[in-house]
């Protein structure tokens, strides 16, 4: 599946979407990241903020067909069934489509739903370029394909009285402990760093291991310390980069090397620990062999940890309950990012997580079973 | 420095050590590689082979101004000092310039010296091209230049009796150990292996440490290992490239990663029992973390050591004591090639280091004290 945000296919599938619902007797509203919300109304004809389910439509560039698509599709089917079954809710309850969530084609990822929690202006998003054609923008093409909404973009304009969103899990978990329904207890936490570490280009031939300062040597070992260290904490600490930008060679010892290290846990205050102890350990590798090295780093992202609703969570284990039954779910956290982490800055919200094969995600690949739905 | 074999500046400064032996009364002979023999004859009128001094006049393209230079100096020298001192050996003896040692514009190191050894064939050396200028090759350029001789490029054509080469140490134990000669006994055994590690791209923030196959981690923790094996041994084991093909990020585990190793010792035993308890860790690392990586291997390159002739290793070790005293000069390995290590194949050979700064060379801070010379 390829379907990135705001292309000619992206517009079908919304156009599609909107029949859809109109068919069901909801209305649809859209705001000014092209944000759709379908709402149904509720038997009180309150005014409150309607219940939303969603996830997003967009998909990367060699996507799988589940990845923010089940989101919606799920709560298509809810409102479908609550249709077939004559079945109304108290309160307004509806479907949200979040624009631009991949950040694939506009390189911000959880772009609209950070726009409507606050937390991205809406000029920058507005001003997103394509990652291949600089003079298209996000907003030229919500105004090309009619997505450029007039409602305010953010909680007042579109209040919601909580968000749920079904989505695969992304991961192994749920697949290798035979569960069929993970209870999404908030989002890790993480921060990114790059670390530089310098040493002194020399021949391996000529330069005893006493006279080095073999940068590569002291990453592989810092690489290595930062596994033990996350392991002894629970914590995820992983190292997806490393680059050599002098001209390496197989019979000279590099003079730089670069390499990144994401910390993961669901408290803050435990990735703060595993990076402190990365530091001090670092601190020490870089003094162990030949002559040492230096490194210095930078903090890329930081961000907090997030704590979903407890009544939404509660929500979702009495219905997993009813559901599978007891011991084919489990509690889970979720270790990538979503549109659920900004709607929970601002009402209750959580997640659904089903398994999808192998743990695969953004690619091909990616598939969840029926059953699983 | 920058004077690449057989370009104009390297035909110029040919030329001038044409004029300056024929003032000294030497014969200059050159063979089918443009390897210049400069023979001073002796008392006896001998047709025993020359004893020889030398080494090359080619340089990196950002070289110094030692490397292989202060050889063919050095030799110079002791013939003009003979000549001013009117002294004359009993046997003939004279100055060698080996062509493209560096292989730095025709890509092949101790590239005349290895077709003289018989260990290059003649038409490859020949046929090597320039690395700018395929129509350009290195015996297009001998002819150019007028070095392309008569003679046949091997021991029998022009046989030398001995070959001593004055040469900077490339590394640093001279400097570090306050020695200002080393007496050379012949040159370490390598291995040059590429090996590749083979995981599973996999998301950092879903994918649990018990589910990774993580080739990074694996390859971080070979490589350390490496490091730890060497030095067990009194070793060398160096990595200097490391390549990650996929598309790394930040918060992607990578599926595939490459890294050279570089083994040496004196003994080539010890390099092929490094080797060997390299290979049993690497398999025990695979198996050590998540769900496993594995990896293979591939040898590019089996340089076996040379151990120089022990009647030469006396003679310099005699002069040393007589020239620097006692403790001031050391028994040395070499870990980088030189022309030496071909003429030992045929020739008692040795060769003799001086102290350079920092052990920095193949560039232009490369630096040898006068007094050293």
């Amino acid at each position: 599946m390829a379907r990135l945000t705001l292309t000619d296919a992206d517009a079908s599938v919304r156009r599609w979407l909107d029949d859809e619902v109109k068919k069901l007797g909801c209305t649809l509203h859209v705001d000014q990241m092209g944000n759709m919300f379908a709402r149904q109304k509720g038997r009180l004809n309150s005014s409150a903020p309607m219940v939303a389910m969603g996830s997003h439509l967009d998909t990367q560039p060699r996507g799988g067909r589940y990845d923010g698509i089940l989101g919606v599709m799920a709560a298509l089917e809810v409102l479908r069934t609550m249709k077939e079954n004559g079945y109304q809710t108290n309160y307004d309850v509806g479907l949200v489509n979040w624009t631009n969530e991949e950040g694939a084609r506009f390189p911000k990822s959880m772009c609209s739903s950070g726009v409507w929690a606050g937390v991205i202006p809406i000029e920058q998003a507005w001003n997103l370029q394509d990652i291949h054609d600089p003079n298209v923008t996000l907003r030229s093409e919500l105004e090309r394909h009619g997505y450029l909404g007039d409602i305010p973009c953010s909680p007042e304009g579109f209040p919601l009285g909580a968000h749920f969103e079904l989505h695969i899990e992304q991961g192994p978990i749920l697949v290798e402990t035979g569960r069929s329904l993970g209870v999404v207890q908030g989002g890790q936490g993480y921060r990114w760093l790059t670390f530089t570490v310098y040493g002194r280009d020399a021949h391996t031939g000529t330069t005893p291991f006493s006279a080095r300062q073999d940068p590569l040597l002291a990453a592989s070992k810092m690489i290595a310390s930062s596994n033990e260290i996350a392991k002894q904490h629970g914590a995820l600490a992983s190292t997806g980069v490393l680059k050599i930008p002098s001209n390496a060679s197989t019979n000279t010892v590099a003079s730089q090397v670069t390499f990144t290290l994401d910390i993961r846990h669901l408290e803050d205050e435990v990735v703060h620990a595993v990076q402190k102890e990365c530091l001090e350990s670092f601190a020490n590798i870089a003094k162990q062999d030949g002559k040492g090295v230096s490194f210095d780093w930078t903090m890329d992202t930081d961000s907090a940890a997030v704590k979903f609703n407890k009544d939404c969570i509660d929500a979702v284990r009495t219905a997993a309950d009813e559901l599978v039954g007891a011991g084919q779910y489990m509690d889970i956290t979720s270790g990538a990012g979503h549109d659920t982490v900004n709607t929970s800055r601002h009402c209750p919200s959580t997640m659904i997580f089903v398994p999808c094969r192998d743990g695969v995600s953004h690619h091909p690949e990616e598939y969840c079973r029926p059953e699983d739905w």
